[in-house]
């Protein structure tokens, strides 16, 4: 079973994905995601914190309205984990996707690389 | 589309898993694997090439006559892949399971975390 812990981070982390208020989801970030963490997926990379805001705000508005449901079967082992989740675009499509994590000895993202 | 040769890779990785002699083996590896790279899965934890060596070793004397089949379906974006698999025991049992990887420059693979 999955930690509580690492729930909650990954549920916050998707929780930044989801708000388009910079200033809280900046707070979510500040909580989930090291300075230096790298974030990666087909179409985006960014080398810390404030370049993964950029990419959100960018995608949040290419999106409006969309919403990203993290699926709560997450695997852990080590400081590695893999969950799943589902991008709900307004127009009903929906996206699944997959993201591979590090999480750092204070509890914090230092590494996401997403695949859909 | 995956490119052929990061399909190559992945699958003398997998071959690497297959091979029981222990010196065809270590060529496969030092094909595919950096010296330094990192092998991890929920059960076993390898800093280098000769640990992940030692991983497998044991890994095929415990499961005598188990094979890896890799899927084909690859994911690849970056420097990173994902990849799934089905590990046959020879009792019949089928265990699935996916890996994480990433590519040096050199295109050996650095880091492979495995989840099932």
């Amino acid at each position: 079973m999955v930690p509580t812990d690492i729930l909650t981070l990954i549920e916050e982390y998707i929780a930044a994905w989801n708000e388009p208020d910079s200033h809280i989801r900046i707070e979510l970030l500040e909580t989930v995601w090291d300075d230096e963490g790298i974030y990666a997926d087909p179409v985006s990379h960014a080398m810390n914190r404030a370049g993964l805001d950029v990419i959100i705000e960018g995608f949040l508005e290419d999106n409006p309205g969309a919403k990203i449901i993290l699926n709560e079967k997450i695997d852990h082992h080590h400081n590695y984990v893999r969950f799943s989740w589902t991008l709900h675009l307004n127009d009903g499509r929906e996206i699944p996707g997959m993201d591979y994590g590090e999480i750092s000895p204070d509890a914090k993202l230092i590494k996401i690389v997403g695949f859909f």
